[in-house]
Order: structure tokens, then C-alpha cells, then sequence
């Protein structure tokens, strides 16, 4: 942007005293979201208050006229899952079983009840069909909202070092969340009328999430890959951060204002960016006026495991350990202390919004997140929803702060059960949903622990030469050819596979990408039977599909079975063993049959769109 | 437009012969949305069908760790409330009590479960937390889709006349479903920047639900209202929509192609749109190429004892039914089929794009509607769910597949229930779901009832003037003022009232927005104490607000508790009488005290846009 009157926090001139409020940003906001209005609606409350008025105002239906009288559910206990040591040096309880047993019966649930009216008098702990399935406030659910934002802002991020805080708004889930930051921070660009000096620009990793970026192309985004190595988005260097803002071609359209970055758990690469590697980007993104959109449905899925198993699988030192970042307030959790920290804790400019959903933590069907971030834009993306989604379901609202905050003993539905059920539920509350989490984590650290274990074997093609004959014994000769490699994922859900193809007996006569597809359609052949995800699926630019997508492939160790895991790793390690002894290109033909290179990476994409993939 | 290349039906030079496609109409898409891709993935569909596939691919997390073991609710039958007649001349059960006594128990329940996981192999019955909490398709949880699409095609518009019927779509309610048609059927303007010419403008009724036309504002859409009378929008005379379109000055922007209408129980004037009104006012969108975005919240909704109860009150003759529509199929229901009919019917051309929702139906707080229109203008909004919402919460849409559609017997969960539960539930079904709207509707219809008859008997100030003697006897001499006047409603949720400032003692002293600023606040005082809804939050324009708008109240008489309805109607009724015997100017200033007009109307305005006024 040419014309922003944007002053960085190192011109202004008076001293630093305490805490300064986030820098007013609003020179990003789209020129819709400029023209949407500020609410006026507290100035009327009191009309609403007045004792015994007779409300004939609201357009709103009758709530006894709702045909549910309770909504109920069975609920796990936040014991239900073994959680995995804090410690990378603490390997004790890794392999422990997924699901607790002594002392406890893991598959013991709670009842809950959201009733059709509570008594309690206080808005922020009454959860009632009564009011969770009327018209609510945009914001949402009072009881839920103040849950999470209470969550967010002392137990997640109690460090971010703006001036009062982060604000946060409740969303239908990351997706939502995302469409609604765009809206609120792009103008919708196109082509055949617009400046190309206008076109504004969406800078994101090397791979991405493909949903995302989707959302970006038809409002004219410029897509703006970034390279990335393991760890995440490079801060410098050919293709890093800095030297794709600094040498911006404005020839190209507006140097983009915009990241999408998935930080932790990265989707494809399962990259977890450090806290060096955060400050050294948000330095960049400061100097040159870019909000980080910082999407992070994995963040909880952090594996302290995985560098210390890696280099034991691999027979090489255990890297030095990072020193820990010091803040000044800890989270209240040991497991929350132990997680790299979002960039609202380095974000003094308050140019971070972060994107939080309960798809990987609860359900992907509960379609509930939320934003964090200043509360200038949070405002904002507040009148979006006024006019778009309105709120979060009531179903899924109440539901939730059912389960996490409990029914209020002051209630008397509560007074009416019997005491059994009254010891029995009181809601998670925040121990109990930070112990849920840390379950979770345990249980998808394990299964990331198994495919890696297993796919680690399998990596060489293992073939015997000539044996040398010596006096003393015979030598057997065994050549050893890497088909992949890949590492332990250090969060999320995903192993991202570099196939190295050029080992392969075809390469050089066949062309890499058609290798890469027959490989995918053969895997999906008995016995091996997998279906794995291409490279070209997270690819954001067809360049970066051409020349890199189809060397890696992301496999999900989340969705199948426990069991399923195990199995697939070793078949899918199969099916590579066979797939490297194919010698002769017709083989390859009857493989690929009829499926057509373009469409095969359109349609995984398009499953990609509907599936979160 | 200037240069859409659009053909229209009677151009067409084949002959008519029997159904023939909806018109194209992709020449009203935004530049955005003819930016989304087509969707490829069902080329893909095969490689997750393979019998035994480990599908590493999809990064979705694992059922197994979904926190909800079941979703459970205690829910009405259908039968809770008492219908009243589909015939206005049968006016026998019209004063029954609202909720059925005779034989059966009103407050009966029963209890309905969502497993975790269904035996069922059918999609279209398997309802479970499995399928309904994971990720899932954009159309909609396939047995809730294909019941509300089989409902929608057979029982609500059996007769859209296009080939092969409409499409749906389920949406996050009306507001979500026409914030995506705003995104799908215009560009965003903006003064700025963009030519006037090219400016779209947004055809709605002269008084309007604000949540709506408030969407399309800061995109730059114009707002044209168009003249209305009591039963809706006129299609001709001065101020109608002929005269808009026909003599639309291009130099205030393009000539509007797009309408939002609500058409039955119309909010906030409850208006009720005849069939022939339909066809004179389809007859031109045709002409003119404009979309018509109907937004039905109160559709089931209508009353037929209100033109008759109206008469009988006035001492009015009943004036002639008119003659029904009559079409090829019926809906299959002798409710239904008295209903006014949607748009759809009448639309050859597919240029109806209807907004149904349950929040009047089951609760708001749901968030979950359809839109059913023309297959190629559904695949559009489809894309832009995709990137958006994805999809509505699976807390609502299996709660409301369960209460729908029931447990299928198949399921081994069912089996395994007790013979009593086996037999107390299998689910609504179409018969229950369209008994139950007949109960609303009938619950409604007795509480429109109830209001209009209190504030038809409120209606005149009576003053006694000096008596007139006579030799016979003395006579009282009555005068009658006329402060408000209004329609009995003949659907929706709404009395709208038109005061009569003209006859307050103070007209000509005072001027009438400040009269009816005073009103409205003197109401909102002991003893009156009712809050009533200002003309101006429904102004769609400042000049309407200021010529038209003060001049009206809306009543809703949905909202309040049953007995508040009485009470509240009669303290409304009781203000006017009050206020019309106030004569000092004086006092109006101390009622009206610090409240600012402009800051009224936004004030009212934003709790419209929460609150769905």
C-alpha cells in the first residue's frame, strides 16, 4: 500500500512507559468493512431493563413454543485419554495404552442436562435452552464467550503485550473465522477492472492448506508463496519472508499486507516454528505492515517425543535443547507452559489474529472457533457476523459450556436431582479441559509414534549383491536405496513424505511426475490398499506443483483406526518396496490407466475443500 | 446491466412444449463468484470407495476421540399444540386453549438419542456423532439434506414449473443464507472508485426488515424501496415496481436485478401477498431480469380467521374469498395446500431463489435454514459455503435429523432398546413435522387474537361532551378521536399500527416525530411499561424515516408470555388513551428528557440487527 499513514512503533517519539495500546490498523480494513457502522446498541439496554416492561419489541418467537424440553448428553470424563510426559527427556509413559485403566474406567461418561429454563440470575453461568436457542448476541453465548475469552487471555496468550489485551469473538470454526478475516482485511480485486498496483496479496507457506488459499483466489488475492524448511516459514534468505517483501515487484499487483500461517502442526509439512523463528518473522511482518492471520486447529497437538525418538531410530545425537522462552506470567498448566506460544505473545502492534476452533479438540461437526486478536478488528469482524452467520448454533453453544462449565448449583434443576448426580457432574471447568487436551495430545503422540516407527524401517530398499568371498567368512553386500524420508512429526497430524524418486530404476526414462503418479494409484491397489495424500493437493501455485508438489506425500495418522495405523504404515511401506523393483515403463502404463494428471489434483483438491483435509 | 446477453422466455422462438430448463442466468453472478472453480471431486469419489482402503489422506481427526458419547433430548410430539381451522368460515376451535388437553397429555415427551455410532449402511438414515460431528459435505448432513430436499420439492413447492424442480442448500439460517446470495448476485461498489453506473441496487419494500437490507449496505448497494400497501409490495402505480424500473434514471446507478421481499406475514407490516399480486409483480422481474430473494421466516404462519374476525369487529361485511390458485399437485396436506403458495411456483425462469429457516419454526438459536432455487444458481452458493461455513453445526443438523426422520429400526442400538422404547419414537416424520407447524401456526393465530381484539376496542379516545337535554331523556354526546389504525395480521408475528398524531391534541404545536418520540417513550413509563418497536427502525431510507417512518409501531405479539400478551396489549392501550389527554408542550419535554432522535432510530436500529427485529 502506497498511501497508509502507518507510523512504526521505533518513529514514534514518546518514551515506552508499561504496556502502549495495539496500533490502529484500521488503514487494512476492506472498503466494505470501512462502511459498516458502529453499534449504537448499548445506549437502548436500559429501555430493556426497566423492571416489568412489556417487551413487545423484539421480533423474536415464543420460547416455550421450542420443541426441545432438554438437550442432554452422555459426556467423557478429561481422564478418558493417557496423556504423554511434558518432558522430552521423560519417556516413561510414551507407550502406555491410549485409554487409562488402573483406577479409573476410561470409558465412564457423565450425563449432562442443559434444562429448558435455569433459575440462575447471573447471565454468564446460566446455560438454558431458553436462551441458548433464542436470538443471541454476536459475540456469542454469554456463559461459553466468557469461558473462552477468560481461557484465552489468562491460561493460552497471558502475555500478549498490548495494552488491556486481546478480545476475542466466537466463530463457526476456522474456516468461518478465516473467510471473515479476508472480508474484514482484503478488497476484492479483479482483473479485468482493477489496477494490477491494486491487487492485493496473500503471503503463505511454500505448502499450504488449500482451503485457505481457496478462499483467497476468487476475491482476486495475489497467492504469495513463501519458502519454508521443516520448522516453518524462512524469515531470510532466497525466497524467505524479508526477501519476498523487500524485492516486491509492485509490476505484480500491492506488496502483500496479509499472511496465512499455520505455525504449529503445519498442514502439509507438520513444521512447529520456534520461538526464535517467530520473533525473527514478526520483525519482518512489523517493518513491513503485515498481519499475520495465524490458523491453529493443531496447537495442542505439540510432541516433545519426537526429536529425541528420531534420533534415537536414526543413531545421531540429541540436539542441544532450545532455551525456553521466559515470560512473565505462566499459563496456570504445566502442559499449556510446555507449548511453543502463539504470536500474540510478540505482538505489540497487535497486527496477530488468531484463529482457534474446537474441530480437533471436540468434533469438527461442532463448527465453533473463535478469533483473538485486537479488539479494533475483532469489533470489526463483530459486525460482519451481525449480518452473515449471526451466531454459533445454540445446539452446539450450550452444549459446550454444558460440558466445560456445569450446571450452577444455585439452580434448581440442580436442587432437584439427587445428590448422586449432583456430585457426579460439575462441568470440566479449565483443569478439566486442559487435562482433556493434554489427553488428546497423548493419544495422537502415540500413533504419530507408531507410523513413524514403522515407515522409519522401511525407507531403504534393501537389495544383496554378489556376496565377497573372503578367507574368513562371507560378506554379504547389501545396497541400500532411500525411497523416502521424512521427519517425526513434532506436532499435529500429519508425516509429510519426501519421496526421492531419482533412486527409483525408472527415473530418468519416466518422467518425475508421472512417476509420482503411478505411485499414488498404485498404493491404492491390493495388497497394499492406502490412499495417500499428493503433494500437488497443498501445493498453492501450479509452479510449486509442477516442480516440487509431486515429491511429497501427507499421510494422516489421525483418522484411522488405532489399529488401521499400524497396518497402513507397513503396507504402505510395501507398496514402496514393490514399486522400486518395477523395471519396465509399460508396467507404469497399466498402472495409470485412464486418470489424468490435472483432474487427479483437482479432485484431491476439491476433496481438500469439503473435507479439511 | 447494459450488455448482459439475456434471452427472455417469450423470445424464444421453439415452441413451449412441456417443462422446459430454468434460464441461464450466470450473467447476474459476481465477479468473485464466477472466479470459484467448479468442483472435480466427484472423479474421486471411486478411490475412497475401495473396499478395505486405509485413507490416509483425509486429515480429519478420529471419531473415537469426540468428547460426546451421545447427543441426547427430551422433545415435544407433535401434536403439543392445538391447530386452528384451515378455514376462515370455521371459526369453532379458534378459541381453543392453545395446548391440547382432551385426551392427551400436552406436556408428554419423548426422549431421542443420537448414538455414537449408527449400525445403519443407508447415508440417507444413518444418523450418528460419527458421521454428524465429523467433517461433512456443504449441502448438508445427507439425511437431514434429503429429507428438508424432499420436503421442499413435494410438500412445500410441488409445483416449480422449471425441468426437473429446484435444488437446496442448507444454510446457517436466512441471514447466512442471504448474506451468501448478496455474495453470489452482486459486486461489491463503492463510491470512491467505482463508476455510479455501474452501482447495484437492492429492490425491497418501503418498510423492510433492516437485518437484511443492512447486509447489502456497505457493499455499496443502493437500497430502492418500493411503494406498498397493506397486503405488500405494489407491482404498478406511482412509486410501484414498474414505475421504478421502467423509469430508472441510469444516472443514479445500474437498474436493480436483484429483490429482497418478504412476502407472507412481511415484517414488520405483516402483509400477506396474494397470488395474483405474485404473478403481476413476477410478471415484471421477468421483464425487468431481476432475481427475487424471497425470505420466508413466518410462512407457516397465516391466519385465516383474521379477514373475517376483522369484519365481525368493525361491523364490517366479510368481503369475497378469493378464488384459490389452482395447481396440478397438491402438497398433500390440506394445511399446506391452504397456504399461500411461494414464488417458486410461478417461476418458469428460476429467478427465485426462497430463504426457509427453523427459527421460527424450532428455535433461532438453531442457525440452520435452506435455500431452494435453481440448480445452477445453488452450485454457486455451494462453492461459497464451501470457503465459509462449510457446513452447519452437527450438534443442530443431527438433533433435528433425529427428531425428523427418528432411529431406524435397522440400527443394532435400536434393537437393543426396551419394546416400550422401540414403540414410543421413530420420529416425526413429514406427518408429525406438519402437524406440528399447524400447532404453532394455531398458537400464534390465538395470540394475534387475543392483541388485535384488545387494541381494536383501544382504538378511539371517547370524550363526553355536554349533555343534550330533551324532553324525553338526556343524551350522552359522545366524541370519538381515532388515535392509531391497523390491519388484523394475516400471518407473521406483527401488529402494525399507524398512530394518528394528527388527532393529539398537540398537532400543529409540536411537530410528529417529536409527538411519536414522546410516545414511544411515555410507553415505556409506570403504569404502561411496554416497549414497542418505532416505524423508523424499519425505514430502509432516512427519507422514509423521517416522511413515513415515525408515523408507525410494530406489536409483536410472539415474544412475551401468554398472559403478557393481554396485559401488555391493554397498558399499550391504556398510554394512548393517557397520552392523548396530555395538552401542555411542557410536559412532552420532560417525558422526552435527554433521549436524541437520531440516536433512537440507530440505537433501535443495531438491537434490529441482533435481534432479528
Amino acid at each position: 500500500m502506497a498511501d497508509f499513514d502507518y507510523v512504526s512503533r521505533e518513529d514514534a517519539t514518546e518514551p515506552m512507559k508499561g504496556p502502549k495500546p495495539p496500533l490502529d490498523l484500521s488503514h487494512h480494513f476492506s472498503r466494505v468493512t470501512v462502511a459498516r457502522k458502529e453499534s449504537k446498541i448499548k445506549e437502548f439496554y436500559k429501555y430493556f431493563q426497566i423492571p416489568g416492561i412489556g417487551n413487545l419489541a423484539g421480533g423474536l418467537p415464543n420460547a416455550s413454543f421450542f420443541p426441545y424440553d432438554t438437550l442432554e448428553a452422555q459426556i467423557a470424563q478429561p481422564e478418558r485419554f493417557h496423556p504423554t510426559p511434558n518432558d522430552p527427556n521423560d519417556p516413561s509413559e510414551l507407550l502406555a495404552s491410549t485409554t487409562l485403566k488402573k483406577n479409573h474406567d476410561a470409558t465412564a461418561a457423565s450425563h449432562i442436562t442443559v434444562p429448558h429454563a435455569s433459575a440462575s440470575s447471573n447471565p454468564l453461568q446460566k446455560i438454558d435452552l431458553t436462551t441458548a436457542l433464542q436470538y443471541g448476541t454476536a459475540q456469542g453465548y454469554p456463559p461459553l464467550y466468557s469461558f473462552i475469552r477468560q481461557f484465552a487471555r489468562e491460561n493460552l496468550h497471558p502475555n500478549v503485550p498490548y495494552l488491556d489485551g486481546p478480545e476475542i469473538i466466537l466463530t463457526n470454526g476456522n474456516t468461518d473465522g478465516f473467510s471473515k478475516c479476508l472480508e474484514a482485511l482484503s478488497n476484492v480485486w479483479s482483473e479485468e477492472r482493477d489496477w494490477i498496483r491494486e491487487r492485493p496479496g496473500l503471503l503463505c507457506e511454500e505448502f499450504a492448506y488449500m482451503n485457505a488459499v481457496q478462499a483467497g483466489v476468487p476475491r482476486g488475492l495475489q497467492v504469495v508463496p513463501v519458502k519454508m524448511d521443516l520448522e516453518g516459514m524462512l524469515p531470510s534468505g532466497p525466497g524467505g519472508l524479508e526477501d519476498v517483501l523487500k524485492n516486491w515487484d509492485e509490476s505484480k499487483g500491492m506488496r502483500p499486507h496479509l499472511m496465512y500461517t499455520v505455525t504449529i502442526g503445519q498442514n502439509p509439512t507438520s513444521g512447529t516454528l520456534s520461538i526464535q523463528r517467530r520473533k525473527d518473522i514478526y520483525a519482518v511482518c512489523s517493518k513491513y505492515d503485515v498481519i499475520i492471520i495465524e490458523d491453529e486447529p493443531y496447537w495442542y497437538l505439540q510432541y516433545p517425543s519426537a526429536t529425541g525418538k528420531q534420533a534415537e531410530a536414526r543413531g545421531q545425537p540429541l540436539p542441544a535443547a532450545q532455551e525456553p522462552h521466559k515470560f512473565d506470567k505462566s499459563t496456570g498448566y504445566e502442559y499449556l507452559d510446555s507449548l511453543v506460544p502463539s504470536y500474540l505473545n510478540f505482538d505489540p502492534d497487535g497486527r496477530v489474529l488468531r484463529l482457534d476452533t474446537f474441530s480437533k479438540t471436540v468434533a469438527p461437526g461442532c463448527r465453533l472457533g473463535w478469533i483473538t486478536g485486537q479488539p479494533g478488528i475483532i469489533e470489526r469482524i463483530l459486525r460482519i457476523t451481525e449480518t452473515s452467520t449471526q451466531q454459533p448454533s445454540g445446539f452446539v453453544q450450550s452444549m459446550i459450556a454444558e460440558l466445560l462449565i456445569g450446571p450452577q448449583p444455585a439452580a434448581a434443576e440442580f436442587a432437584k436431582k439427587s445428590k448422586a448426580d449432583q456430585l457426579a457432574f460439575s462441568g470440566w471447568q479449565t483443569d478439566g479441559w486442559v487435562r482433556w487436551l493434554s489427553g488428546l495430545r497423548g493419544t495422537y503422540e502415540r500413533r504419530m509414534t507408531r507410523m513413524a516407527d514403522i515407515l522409519e524401517e522401511g525407507r531403504f530398499q534393501l537389495k544383496q549383491g554378489t556376496p565377497i568371498k573372503s578367507s574368513e567368512s562371507d560378506w554379504a553386500v547389501i545396497s541400500k536405496t532411500k525411497m523416502y524420508s521424512f521427519d517425526w512429526p513434532r506436532a499435529g497430524m500429519f508425516l509429510w513424505m519426501h519421496v526421492h524418486f531419482e533412486t527409483h530404476p525408472l527415473w530418468g526414462k519416466v518422467e518425475g511426475p508421472k512417476l509420482a503418479r503411478a505411485l499414488w494409484i498404485y498404493l491404492t491397489t491390493k495388497p497394499y490398499l492406502v490412499l495417500l495424500a499428493p503433494g500437488q493437493m497443498f501445493s498453492p501455485t501450479p509452479e510449486i506443483s509442477e516442480q516440487e508438489g509431486w515429491k511429497y506425500f501427507r499421510l494422516c495418522f489421525a483418522a484411522v483406526t488405532e489399529d488401521e495405523v499400524d497396518k497402513s504404515s507397513k503396507r504402505t511401506a510395501g507398496g514402496f518396496r514393490d514399486f522400486w523393483l518395477i523395471r519396465d515403463e509399460k508396467e507404469l502404463d497399466d498402472i495409470e490407466g485412464t486418470v489424468n494428471a490435472e483432474e487427479m489434483r483437482e479432485g484431491l483438491m476439491d476433496l481438500g475443500m469439503n473435507w479439511a483435509c
